[in-house]
């Protein structure tokens, strides 16, 4: 039977501050990405993400950022391969600490924003996670994004990796994605075309109208789009009906 | 035979900023209390710090404090007891992951400064804590200087709790400490005194010269008194002339 | 002519998060308290705060908080007075630079949520505050809330102080606030019978229907409540019916 | 008659970590580049550091930084124009704040570390800090290490611009500045002979022996060097010797 995961950023609010609807979200997604604190997030917002992700049977990975939380960890800057591992594994330590607290295993590491865009850029970088991934725990799953992270990932033999792919934005003919500004509604049918199309075919039509290639065996939905739990409300009537499954991140690996 | 752990507070530097002298004290010391982030340290230097004791083979716990690094974690806040649990668990989940990345076991858990304050004069701070501890892991001992806590440390039947002395600050007649302003150089035949006294007769003078209980299983040195290293070699010198041994704390419960 | 400051906190968002609605807020306030970037807001913020309540000819305030942006500036701290002293004059240093680069002056001083609770219970505190305040600018207004700060700061023949009034939180009989959880709707014709009644008489109804003295020449309103724009409209129409001035602080001293 | 100005960076301790030794430093130097509270330094560090300059008649000037006190200010980001000058603004006000406390002027600004490498780097960078300053305050002068900055600075008619010069590191024959890993002790004479030739000729001998032209009227003493407080004395001697006057900035713009 054919099957997907989908995916979502969670646990992004700070202190007094909301970001997203977590509560309305997880209830139709299989893997949590779970802000590690850095960029996002905070002990308490962790501790309450993990507990609902555990609530609804959810797959829980860590989502580490930079040091950055004025800038949402989205501006790149010039840390070390050592300094990024150490963002890491610190990040994804706490994240296994409020795991064990809830009774539950972490699947899934998934790097956020700038800290991906550096990994994607250097080779070093990457690998300098990658180890550390593997050597606080080799079952995890490496989540990812991009082409360049995903040849260095498939190096090692030890590490699970599962590639992924958008449905709310739109990838050019390249197979890079087109960052917007500012979340827009997305069409609903639209986006579950896609999702069935990446799911049965491993393929996607680029903003061109051209068809690419995207072995994805994850879906990323964007918590905090315009009409997000409108897709996926959509996507799950769609899956349905095609007959694919949806399943977390640790089935399918 | 009797024995007893030396513990120290470690990981304290952050960034560019040094304090103690961690290479100098480890090889020293039976047990390390690592900053967890808030107070002090930071991911790199809780990476390094976590090497450096692994590599002496010392017991490794979390020391984690409040989010106050200007304060250094010494200004009590009223915060809640969620808020303080919460910030237990992801320190102690960040050194989980650090130590699993160096392939070693976490021991302990110490609360730093006005953290272990705020327990003290809260059972309902404590005992969130410590139930935290126990859902994490509950074979992590807790290290309690404070007679009040470890009252209620003691109810917890699965929970490992050690009573700590200190040798390098006095003692007031009641059993409290005399906290100083400016760390001083302190006498090391007077502190080794105190550690054999601990060790051998659960037993230590106080200022006034009165003899008052301290049924202590481990001794918390600091490791930025002006002397410490010397005090520590003078201790070991002592414990050995007198047949104590040194054992971390995993072997004292 | 009698006449009324209405004043709003202002520039709480913080990096990507969002808090209050400034834009919908400013045109119908007199006073802004502008956060200083410890308990909400930051430097982007800031600029932009500041560049708004400009443009709409509004008073602008620094609005200090604790350096404690997990918790809002909500939960008390052991600080010394000359820290908090400090954290007011690091702050008010900052409103002061942007305010400049706009072009505008800075015209008061109104602590924050835990700040000044620890200066209404510390006398000592409160002195620190406002004696620092007055070596940095004396023609600083400082706006309180609170009688025992009142108290103190009206001793000070060199510092103007005004008082300011509630009207979308209700005043026990003893001229406390009652504290709600969660900020609710609020019954516009209510809330300025309240303006009226203070800008008026000087008075006000409390919670059980007694009228207690309130002598306040200045408006909080609470810029995230559900109806602040709502609320802020009916008190223009009112005031304008009953002929009473909207004024800025500086014009009320 | 030939004078120089002697710079230094102050004030970068933070809660209780210390760096350098502003009280042995601050009497033999003119100016005192005083950190912001962003890479280093804290508002009581801030409060005190002033309190010292204005003691020893010493011209204040801000050096601000990026937000990152973990790399303390050296590693560059990847944040806008805009952000940037917001950085500098906001602690600039903070010490436009503390300096009016004191009843002293600030004098100058300084950018540190990777926020001066992204000047360096970015015309457009440098033009937003530049017009921000002249905007606050435009009395202020501009320290430029850097070339690149100095010559977009030197196009400002109504903004004065200072270059410093380094003394205890060496320059390359293209007038870059060879950057050490670690500071180490500077022969006392050598440096004193650089200061003389950089005063009287705008010339000093580069690490391959070539003569470079370095029109400085400021020279940069790392405080935190080895024997900093050594290299000033001498300095001293030897400007007294060569009837060399010390000036703070404002005196020699």
């Amino acid at each position: 039977m054919t099957a997907i995961d989908l995916n979502c950023d969670m646990g992004e609010s700070f202190g007094n501050y909301r970001m997203g609807d977590d509560e309305a979200v997880m209830p139709y997604i299989t893997s949590a990405n779970v802000a590690g604190g850095f960029h996002a997030g905070d002990p308490h917002v962790l501790f309450e993400t993990i507990e609902l992700a555990a609530e609804h049977d959810v797959g829980i990975g860590v989502h580490p950022g930079l040091p950055d939380k004025i800038g949402f960890g989205r501006r790149t800057m010039d840390a070390t391969p050592a300094e990024v591992r150490d963002y890491v594994i610190y990040q994804l330590g706490a994240v296994l600490g409020v795991a064990k607290h809830h009774g539950v295993e972490v699947q899934h590491v998934k790097p956020h924003g700038a800290m991906y865009s550096m990994l994607s850029e250097s080779e070093e970088h990457t690998r300098a996670v990658i180890e550390a991934i593997l050597e606080v725990d080799p079952s995890l799953i490496y989540l990812a994004t991009d082409r360049n992270i995903l040849a260095v990932a498939r190096e090692y033999d030890a590490l699970d990796t599962v590639f992924e792919g958008y449905v709310d934005l739109d990838y050019a003919a390249d197979g890079t994605i087109i960052v917007e500004q500012r979340k827009k509604r997305r069409d609903p049918e639209l986006v579950a075309d896609r999702v069935v199309s990446i799911a049965e075919h491993g393929t996607v039509e680029a903003a061109d109208g051209t068809t690419i290639d995207l072995p994805a065996d994850s879906i990323c939905i964007h918590g905090d789009g315009p009409n997000a739990v409108e897709l996926l409300r959509t996507i799950h009537d769609r899956l349905d009906a095609e007959g694919i499954d949806r399943r977390q991140l640790s089935e399918l690996v």
